[in-house]
């Protein structure tokens, strides 16, 4: 971490009394994580802060502690605003924007399509996950790191990692995960809670999905419909993991899950092996994301969604 | 690791000069990374090593470094023999048994169940793997581990944990995978190969047995037949991870997979929650394991089999 932007980010937070933290909508593990972590860390040091992230945390962070106090309505006097894991201001959600006019504004995020908002942008895609960024800055400035928030930073590198899978894990975010253990986290805790469990209901959804596989070249496809959830009492999360699962399967380079949501728009999301770039194909349909996952949603006939969408992922296949 | 153990396994090692390694049948990672890795760095201190498996490298494990030299005939003069990763000796084959007589065997095993059979045993049942062993070991001999080695050792770490989700990951094991990636092994390259790749068949065999599953109280179960695999043209290591994947469902306490081998037998694969130990259970039925994960292999009727084993673990579900 720089020591110039380290020193800027001190000072704006010492000069504040009432901060604000905010995440991003739809929020994940290393939303949710980044927001507790910095929030007990903040605490300690003296400073009043709200948490916010616009939409609900999902069930399977609720046991993390402090997520009860996470509000969805970003009311009261705030002096500072620090935005967390959110790769440009929209991110934020539409509730904030017009509050934060005046405010300055840190930006601590690891995507790597981050637009450098705010009044201080610090980006680092190196950095696994946002809570792996906020242990840095915890320790450099010696800011001591308890069991809670141990526990709410590893969170965030579990869920972004797959449990230490991805393609960017190297030995310091490894050294991480061991620092954030050794300061009381349990790693078996965390990844149990928030990976590995899922209802048998959502595991027959998959057995169905499978079920409907299609492999078209080096094109693996399925979906998921409105009706399928329906059959199992599962909500518009019941398929997650699905695509990232399928992005296994060796005969494919890209996977595809087409899901049909509630208001009958379909969710496309795509996984590709490293070489081709998903992100291009989400993007010129209206949607994002990175090289090896990415998706968009679309409105429309479904079986017309399919082709446009495997028509375009066809010919970023002939031509990585 | 005791030092008088440590002493007298490297007073055996050092007046051996051809020596015989085996691991269990049906091999898995940690099987043959254990294998692999100790072969390595034994013939780095001049040994003639042997490495020994009954049954065939799995295709996913073909490309360690090495596995190309492991025997499935035992041949040969050795005036060693070290067994890895073996809870019992019958998990060293068939055709190993009459060959040993009169040979000193040392024994390194982290199951839980070993039966301590051997001139020498080491069990360590708080590692997570044999080849967290083997780097103990080296490095407590001083023992150079070099690139090959540590990826090999990788492998068992990561397989015999499910890449850290299993119970038992403590701080020591993450940093024996942080020393094996600071001596050079890629963890996402072993994540990859070993872990999340699997082909289409064995995804849609994994749908089917789905299909199949059936939940009583907190026993979940399913089953994998000839027939099954028949049709998708898949050897016997195709269910691999069935159980696993299948132990975060969240409505059970057990898992248990029934998978009907070539010749007729019954493998009995089972994985719990902590708090309820399948290793028992494994070890009533003629098996062994650890209290999370288990197996045995039966001979007989399926139905009456599976009724035994579900009677089994009803009985230790009621009694924890």
């Amino acid at each position: 971490m720089d020591l110039k932007l380290q020193n800027d980010i001190v000072e704006l937070i010492h000069s504040a009394r009432r901060i604000l933290l905010v995440t991003h909508v739809a929020p994940d593990g290393d939303a949710i994580g980044s927001l507790l972590g910095l929030a007990w860390l903040l605490r300690a040091q003296g400073k009043e802060v709200t948490q916010f992230c616009e939409d609900a945390v999902p069930e399977v962070y609720t046991w993390l502690p402090g997520s009860a106090e996470i509000v969805r309505q970003p009311g009261g006097l705030h002096d500072l605003v620090i935005s967390l894991d959110c790769s440009d201001a929209r991110r934020m959600g539409d509730l904030l924007q017009e509050g934060l006019t005046g405010l300055p504004l840190i930006n601590i995020d690891h995507h790597v399509t981050n637009t450098c908002f705010g009044t201080l942008a610090w980006v680092d895609p190196s950095s696994v996950s946002t809570t792996q960024m906020i242990l840095e800055l915890a320790d450099s400035l010696g800011w001591q790191v308890s069991q809670p928030i141990a526990v709410c930073l590893l969170c965030g590198l579990v869920t972004d990692t797959r449990s230490f899978r991805t393609y960017n894990v190297d030995t310091v975010a490894v050294q991480a995960a061991l620092r954030l253990m050794e300061a009381g986290a349990s790693l078996n805790e965390v990844t149990r809670r928030v990976l590995d469990r899922r209802p048998l209901a959502s595991v027959r959804l998959w057995g169905q999905a499978i079920d409907r596989l299609h492999l078209e070249g080096n094109i693996l496809w399925t979906e998921v419909t409105r009706e399928m959830r329906r059959q199992w009492a599962l909500d518009e999360n019941g398929d997650s993991g699905l695509a990232n699962f399928l992005s296994g399967v060796r005969e494919s380079k890209v996977v595809v899950v087409f899901t049909e949501r509630k208001n009958g728009t379909i969710d496309v999301g795509m996984r590709s092996e490293p070489g081709y770039d998903v992100a291009q194909v989400a993007y010129r349909l209206g949607g994002g994301g990175h090289p090896q996952a990415a998706g968009c949603t679309m409105e429309g006939d479904v079986a017309d969604i399919r082709e446009r969408v495997l028509a375009e992922l066809r010919r970023a296949l002939a031509d990585p």
